[in-house]
């Protein structure tokens, strides 16, 4: 039997993290020599594989795939490209094939979320459906926490930290200056379908009356009376409010509160998000002075606040998925159970991926307040071991020490270029 | 000689490090019980001595003054209230003096910028004008590192290490999915009038083509040809493109960018700063796709990422602050002050505050580059010591544990209330 190599790749919006599993895919397979070949990592995720461009990554020093782990952002570069269905599009996965055959790649490690599993696993049926046999395993990954059978998502944890954080120092600012200069703040954080993110925001209080007062998810329908009165009503009682609001955001009939209809002279949508245009609902209301901050990718590469929680369990689902894909499982995510009993402790379990792939998880509606502005005590027990322990990187001069790896290319081996 | 009790007060925005002036000046003030009485804090800044609103900090254990060295905000509360002169208002200054006698306040410590600075001067003047001996000593504060007279500010070195740190941060990102997706990303940073902060944001490039590839100063006239031809080169050449803009961008005619002209039904002007306003622009004329970031508070609350320098240096000036009113002293501001040599170093020093009471420091002209659209080597090394150092606060299930001081009030000791 000849040893396979194996293929690695980086899917949709990256995290402060993703560098951590592809660490752990890396470093779990140069344990394998005999078992496993080369680590080929595809240029800006599955179009590398469909291109034929192709990362060495046994060209890279141990040092350099060790600072992986605390490096964000995605090292190899990520994509947002859905493999259709092998009926809408034959030839794309005709064309992995001949790759995999050039480059000698029997397993497939894939790095993403909810679409990225349904690529994944339309992969792990290519022996099934076109005789080509190759196992692939997807590694989770999403600061949106939204996919199922994982108890959490590797990238949410740390992201959730950045918000909670930023949340209670952006409070103390306000609160210390509200007697006289800005009553209302607002902090806009991702996630457009479910309301994790902004969720995390709720960790930064500790006891009534702490900030955030009030947190907008999408799972509940915005109420522009009810959202006003409350945020009047913290005003009154603690001098000031602050308010964490998902990008997603949206009234009853699904319309997203930042798309407020306003157009520019030249017809544009008007720009800009959630934060300001609620910080415009609250001007014009009250006339408050207000601030709005939009975090935006700050949140999700701020590998500079990682969740040491999270940076061990990215690390840990990489280095699973290679110990599967060497124990001949095939179409399987490594997933993260939460162990039983008052204490946290969590161990890498798998999933089917066709359980996976399609799937959203939204917040349980018993995470969220009956009045729907903030988090209950089960959506913090849930949450704070997620960001619990701090993982700094490196630090020289003041700035934090990335890795930039060499990302040679392995020669291409087929005649025939692809189009995507 | 009876002891004198001391004033102490919080000015303007506050900052990341702000308390660890106060830190300064009440340990410090402590170590002389001889010679100082109590410090006692002006709740929400000055208006608290005219309210007679005083915090007594004695009333707080050492270990939660201690506590305020990595507690950013303002601890007592600040607030933008520029006191006018002794010929407009006269009865502010009589106000003062009659709850400075009430307290047997001796000592004045005013922490703030060049608005304060101003403030400080006229309280310095007291014993002159109206025959109140008081000694008035400034501590400097300003994230927008403004001040004359001093190497720099402290405040501003953490701040300028919170966008550099993120611009690396986001710019890893983009430069992670730009293949396929973001193309451009604009931070936006503080500083209205002056680059600084923005300038910061080039601490994060090491070599030619790393992020920021373009930083918008207020110093520098906004083109926007030159500064869309600059955009679609970056795009070209390097696949993205990372804008550092201060929020004081402005055209030659010294109309803001952020100030779009767009009104909405209600006829209220367009939300939002300069990053969307540029974004939209660059889309419009190219169609890239974009993403933009405003910090906002949390750039000027991230005690998280502090730089020691700074924490250290705001620690000094409140400790020199003391110690110059033990030795007499009146009407001067603790500086910074930048020893010669390569190494970086630096100590207190002390300037006349009517040598800089409402003077302006803008970013000397050799620290942009010709082009106008980045920094020079002469920048970086003035800014990259001054974000040397991490200096994390202390975390408890993965959340930073900044101090909530009890801030007992002192017992009013005046008849006469105070309406300002």
């Amino acid at each position: 039997m000849t040893v396979k190599n194996a293929f690695y790749a980086q899917s949709g919006g990256v995290t402060s993290v993703i560098n951590a599993s592809a660490c752990g895919v890396i470093e779990t397979a140069r344990q394998h020599r005999g078992k496993i070949g080369k680590v080929l990592a595809g240029r800006n995720g599955i179009i590398g594989a469909l291109r034929e461009d192709l990362i060495d990554t046994s060209k890279e020093s141990a040092k350099a795939i060790s600072a992986l782990r605390h490096t964000p952002s995605g090292a190899f570069g990520s994509c947002r490209h859905k493999l259709q269905s092998i009926e809408e599009n034959r030839a794309e996965y005709e064309r992995l094939i001949d790759v995999f055959r050039a480059h000698n790649i029997g397993y497939f490690f894939y790095n993403g979320g909810g679409d990225s599993a349904d690529t994944c696993l339309k992969v792990s049926q290519l022996s099934a459906t076109l005789g080509y046999p190759v196992q692939a395993i997807h590694i989770p990954k999403t600061i949106d926490n939204d996919l199922p059978l994982t108890d959490n998502c590797p990238g949410f944890g740390s992201v959730a930290k950045y918000i909670a954080v930023s949340t209670r120092e952006a409070a103390l600012d306000v609160a210390s200056m509200c007697e006289t200069s800005t009553k209302v703040f607002i902090l806009e954080a991702m996630g457009r379908h479910a309301g994790w993110i902004a969720a995390a925001g709720g960790l930064a209080s500790e006891q009534e009356g702490d900030a955030p007062h009030i947190i907008l998810f999408p799972e509940i329908a915005f109420n522009r009376e009810k959202f006003l009165k409350r945020v009047q009503r913290c005003v009154k009682r603690y001098g000031y409010c602050v308010i964490v609001a998902s990008e997603g955001a949206q009234y009853a009939d699904g319309t997203f509160l930042a798309d407020s209809g306003v157009r520019d002279a030249f017809g544009h949508a008007q720009l800009g998000g959630v934060a300001p245009s609620l910080a415009e609902m609250i001007k014009s209301e009250f006339g408050y002075k207000y601030h709005w901050a939009v975090a935006d990718y700050l949140q999700r590469s701020a590998r500079h606040i990682a969740s040491s929680t999270d940076v061990e369990q990215a690390y840990a689902v990489g280095a699973a998925a290679v110990d599967m894909a060497l124990a001949g499982k095939n179409a399987v995510m490594a997933t993260i159970e939460r162990g039983k009993g008052k204490r946290y402790r969590w161990s890498v379990g798998e999933a089917d991926l066709n359980k996976i792939a399609n799937v959203e998880k939204m917040m349980p509606r018993h995470f969220i307040t009956r009045d729907g502005f903030n988090i209950t005590e089960a959506a913090r027990e849930y949450m704070a071991p997620l960001i619990a322990g701090e993982d700094y990187p490196p630090y020289k001069n003041g700035m934090p020490q990335y890795v930039r790896l060499k990302n040679v290319a392995v020669p291409r081996k087929l005649k025939k270029r692809f189009k995507i």
